[in-house]
């Protein structure tokens, strides 16, 4: 008695299911106004999602997204100023950019190390980091990882790691631009109150 | 200074933004997820997405979507069974479907009567559903519209449009089942005891 949607319509709904944000219903609604909208919406996604597919890759130096084998970053060598800043994924690297603070090279991890998940140091390109550290003349290694239990795993491992070879810091951690005290969690509070600075 | 994501990205990420229920920062995710799952996610999505775009398209009989002129249910004899079901949208339809409990066909409006957005009955396909009272020997309307303002104006226009033609009728409003009375609001109870029925 109950008909299906076409097999091409029940495939794409599926698809699109698996992104982050959308479920089963949500990808149901985002088919439909698509296909509501074929000239202006669905074509240009169609196209843009092709070539993405075909362009988009891995920078073969700092992981971050590029359409050749190196990134404009690392293509840029007005970048090249012996900083590298270590991030846990290209989301936090175009966080970084937004910032606009910050003029070297990046360094993309892909995540953390976890002895849960058995992610290595060999999964994060760790050395390739090191590698990168005489090449590329790094004077300087900025560890802008989270300040999660695997973010500051991490973050010990790599400044162990590159231990005597470059400096290593870190992301100053403290009270955020617009925060106020009676919202921040101890941790913080205290962490401002030990790196206080003189005014 | 801040490098921006690769055109082609930032295109995609623009383009994603504009479905229900995905924003900016929701796409940006959505594509990071996707640049990340190449082969197993992003070209099998672009595939069935350029699929749909070239397929896709509107029943010229009913409004449903459809790969070619016809419908499914508008192609199967099986559902030529004198009943046409009204919905406001494609959607509806799915979920009548899923209910699995009507065996004949659809007439989707693609929306409702509504002064306030000009949208007339030549909008919604109307005098294309009074021809099709004759053209499939049509013995029922049944009319499954939103309990809502403009789902019940359109509904009243359906049926004065119809009066005489064929029979009018609409799904009954009521408790829905496993709802609890405590949590109905009173225009439900109210209707539900007006269509009180025998047991």
């Amino acid at each position: 008695m109950s008909a299906k949607p076409p097999a091409s319509i029940d495939a794409l709904i599926e698809l699109l299911a698996k992104l982050p944000g959308l479920g089963p219903r949500s990808a149901r609604r985002a088919v439909l106004h698509l296909v509501a909208r074929r000239s202006q919406l669905l074509h240009p996604l169609a196209e843009a999602m092709t070539e993405v597919a075909a362009t988009a890759r891995e920078c073969l130096n700092c992981g971050n997204i590029a359409t050749g084998d190196l990134c404009p970053i690392c293509l840029d060598d007005r970048r090249a100023t012996g900083q590298i800043c270590v991030v846990e994924d290209v989301a936090d690297l175009w966080a970084m950019e937004r910032g606009g603070a910050f003029g070297g090279r990046y360094h993309v991890l892909g995540g953390t190390l976890s002895a849960l998940d058995a992610v290595g140091p060999e999964d994060l390109g760790l050395p390739r980091l090191a590698d990168r550290i005489e090449t590329e003349q790094v004077t300087e290694v900025i560890l802008a990882l989270g300040a999660t239990v695997d973010g500051q795993t991490t973050a010990h491992y790599i400044s162990d790691m590159l231990d005597g070879r470059t400096r290593v810091t870190s992301l100053a951690k403290g009270v955020p631009v617009g925060g106020e005290l009676d919202y921040l969690d101890d941790g913080t509070i205290a962490a401002a109150l030990a790196a206080r600075t003189r005014l």
